[in-house]
């Protein structure tokens, strides 16, 4: 190990939000590092920001121009924010990717998906099973999580051991996947622990989180009070919460049915990796039709209000044949995350006014978290006892957050934000670069940067409406009259001339009365149309609208 | 009193939804009754559905087509939700606005904005204070909430008493305005109600409301814990809380200023109403600069992250010469409303960038609702007694559970969104008819229906872009070549022709090989168009954008 040579972690995506997790660790000379990449992760778009699109995923710019030093990808665990874009961004960068066995099988259907060898996915156990991939030697370290077989990594360096958590919470009983082992942490910590690169999504949240084995008491009960039909909801990868829900269905006295396809994919693919042999009985749709309502309960997805799930459709009507009544009871055993409020209480009050019951997580009795909460933090910060602490999966105010409470207990801690290149070969966590990191938009069939500016003319049009504007001209003359389209933009009142019509006359009445240079000249034609469009617009419906010329010239 | 007579209540806004507020009694026989109206509110736009839409609010179609039947309309209080419109709608009413002081102030502002005879407002006093309106007698019954003077009402009619609770907390303490009094609402009981139309806002809460009162020791011991200096935002007419606010801020020894120009106009308005004599001394801004900024406390607005306002603007940078720095604290003393989320993150993570250390209610410490909660509302029913119930002001599921709840204590009661007409007068609520209603969007200058299509098209553009054809002929054969505009939609890969250069020569190959009658007809040429933009866009992009064709047709 020289001197010269540096033990690096940079987030191209999930640090100062949450969503699309991409960390590139690396080790060597500088400028010769050898890297390996944690997660391929996805955000979702909004209305708001990203209209239209439909994945948004970190820019892997900085990595393909070093694509020949990557040794290769590890995903964490299959939730989309860390796994969604592996088959999307694969093309660019080459190299094998290495799982867990569940976390495989999402990971092939993702290669699939998109053309990609599914061979490239390795599928190795758990530590202290490790692979050595030029300075690194990794190895997957089990924690509960709300998906299984999650994995935090640890990272065997010239320059120490670092962990990294992953998504993770402390679950002594998460009835799916492997419980909160301290005695392994506390093995994997023994000879000291370099970095603790470490979830901060729940860091906000004061009380020690719950395990998953307290919900069953609850639901069941739930379900046993409910007169009619039950259909809960919940993330369909959370094998365990499904299976918490069967549970409670049939010990309540119900039928099962497993309506959302997520939910049958994902529980194919724990049954594939061996995790669910005692899955409670489900019955398929077909059957379920001649067992009275009181005594079946159906798993559907769509707890964050998505307009096409099955909750949505059963809040709209029919779904495979299914439709809830007045007296039947939906449960969201889930929470809403930040921005799906409106959603989530669409769907709400459809049912309300079908006359179904709705539960929610309000009072905390039907869901717990996936995360560490603030205890839980501290809980792993004293067993890992890291020489230093980075914060990721959070906010910058999460982050900011984590690195003060690990401070507070004497651990030394930086604010990494997207492309804050920190070293962490030293005593200190130290931000020794700044990367330009960046989104890639997939906008239907095309991966596009986030600032091509597609995106924002399109947030223009739904903000100010939009004129087309064609004009004819021959020997620098108008030919006819102009013609002005409008889109998305008021109609003035029926007593007065419509926008259209204004338009076009006072851009024939501009261009008539314009010299025959300024005419020739389609730049200076241009400016004066869009002028003229700014102009009336502004007058009559007070908005700007987005606006273009084209400008035909009859040639002989 | 014919038997024939009839008393109704119909919700035009406010009820199947949270904000918009408009609700009309009538008191006479079927299709000849006389109408009061209540509250003429607004609702805020989202990107999600209504994209450059600026503000919407009920329409006010059934009553136009009743105005000479319409006696006067009422507003509880000044919140935007209750108030928001009648400058915009006033022309289209026309009929006295009864008020009590302090909303008459800011209904005045708000006809005048508009253009409208400020004189119409009449500001009258509270119960037993009673105005005559033909078989109406309506007077202001104070409430407590989190504006000043918010009033039920309590509306007396041939066929018995009604109380319309407005927007209501049971605050004994509310610092500014008038406190909860039993005694009061006990008298207005006593010789019966006939119905009690009520908030349901916080029917979901399940713990009694707390007392604004209770807030200053809490605010004040975080001001004076905070290093640097303080800032702190809340709603602009939540005159209670900038009095708790500036009182922490003197008490911790800090200098109060009040940066936000709609919390000082609101500040303007109590005082016109006499309702702050003991407000805590403040500091104008441009003394503010000699103060050390650990003795200085700013009051901003934006406490839902408005894009424009104090807090945005500081989060981005300075406002009126003022800067956040590290060490400083701010402190949202406000509620989130459900779809700010993203907003109120966004400037979090901002001042967390900054150092500056972000305060907000999740503990409950520094924020009580201005609404009724579960046990809040059971106190009500009890105290009034009335025969029935109608809730308001809430989603579906609030009225629903409003409604249950008051079932459950034997009150007859009825679940009726907006449209739904309901006989007040008989043992049990009845809904009668069912009247179409609708909603209008002020939209840069002018009002427009929401089904007029105009937003609809901007939302389509924002999610699929635009594509607008410009094609010219003479004697049915095309000139030239065509012009394919193409906005919001991504490029092809830079080895392929680009989108436009594709569909010039698709749709110049189209025209090329149709036949000389097609080309003649404008409908079929613009369908060939149409259909040869679709099948390009699908095919390059994946995406089927909003498309125009413009046919110019060369004459001599």
């Amino acid at each position: 190990m020289s001197k010269s040579e540096r033990l690096i972690f940079l987030p191209l995506g999930g640090a100062g939000e949450i969503g699309m997790n991409m960390y590139l660790y690396g080790y060597g000379p500088k400028g010769k590092e050898r890297y390996i990449l944690v997660d391929v992760g996805v955000t979702f778009p909004t209305m708001d920001g990203t209209p239209g699109v439909d994945l948004i995923m970190a820019d892997t710019a900085y990595i393909e121009a070093r694509a020949d030093r990557l040794e290769a990808i590890f995903i964490t665990h299959a939730h989309e924010d860390h796994i969604g874009a592996l088959g999307l961004l694969y093309g660019r960068l080459g190299v094998p990717v290495y799982t867990r066995k569940f976390t495989g099988a999402v990971a092939r259907a993702k290669m699939e998906e998109h053309g990609q060898d599914i061979d490239r996915i390795e599928v190795i156990g758990s530590y202290p099973e490790m692979v050595e991939l030029g300075p690194f030697k990794v190895g997957f370290m089990p924690v509960s999580h709300s998906i299984p077989e999650a994995s935090g990594l640890v990272i065997d360096t010239p320059k120490g051991r670092i962990v990294h958590t992953g998504d993770f919470k402390l679950d002594p009983d998460p009835i799916v996947g492997e419980a909160y082992n301290p005695a392994l942490y506390r093995e994997i910590a023994k000879d000291g622990v370099q970095a603790l690169v470490c979830d901060s999504t729940n860091v906000f949240s004061p009380l020690a989180g719950r395990s998953e084995a307290g919900l069953g008491g609850n639901i069941t009960q739930m379900m046993k009070e409910a007169t009619g039909m039950v259909v809960a909801t919940t993330f369909a990868s959370n094998v365990a919460r499904l299976k918490t829900l069967a549970q409670a269905g049939v010990d309540s006295g119900r039928s099962v049915v497993v309506l959302g396809r997520a939910m049958k994919k994902m529980l194919g693919y724990a049954n594939f990796a061996g995790l669910i042999d005692n899955f409670p009985p489900t019955l398929d749709i077909e059957d379920a039709r001649d067992v009275p309502r009181e005594n079946l309960m159906l798993l559907v997805t769509g707890s964050q209000g998505e307009r096409r799930a099955a909750s949505a459709q059963l809040a709209n009507g029919k779904y495979l044949g299914m439709e809830l009544r007045e007296g039947d009871t939906f449960l969201f055993s889930s929470k809403t995350i930040p921005g799906n409020e409106i959603g989530v209480g669409r769907i709400m009050n459809s049912f309300s006014e079908m006359g179904v019951k709705v539960i929610d997580d309000n009072g905390g009795m039907y869901h717990v978290s996936g995360h560490a909460n603030r205890p839980d933090l501290e809980e792993i910060h004293g067993i890992f006892k890291p020489k230093m602490l980075v914060p990721m999966h959070g906010e910058h105010r999460h982050l900011r957050a984590h690195a003060e409470l690990a401070e507070s207990k004497g651990i030394q801690a930086v604010i990494a934000g997207n492309g804050a290149m920190v070293d962490l070969g030293g005593d200190a966590p130290k931000v020794v670069e700044s990367i330009e990191t960046g989104r890639l938009y997939l906008d239907g069939k095309q991966l596009i940067g986030a600032y091509d500016g597609v995106v924002l003319e399109r947030m223009r049009m739904a903000l100010r409406g939009t004129v087309v504007v064609s004009l004819l001209l021959e020997d620098n003359q108008q030919i006819g009259e102009s013609w002005a389209e409008v889109l998305g933009l008021p109609e003035t009142d029926s007593n007065s001339p419509s926008l259209q019509e204004t338009l076009e006359r006072e851009i024939d009445g501009e261009l008539s009365g314009a010299k025959r240079n300024l005419l020739a000249s389609d730049e200076q034609l241009e400016k004066l149309v869009l002028r003229t469009v700014s102009r009336v617009c502004k007058d009559l419906t007070g908005k700007k609208p987005v606006a273009k010329v084209l400008i035909n010239r009859l040639v002989d």
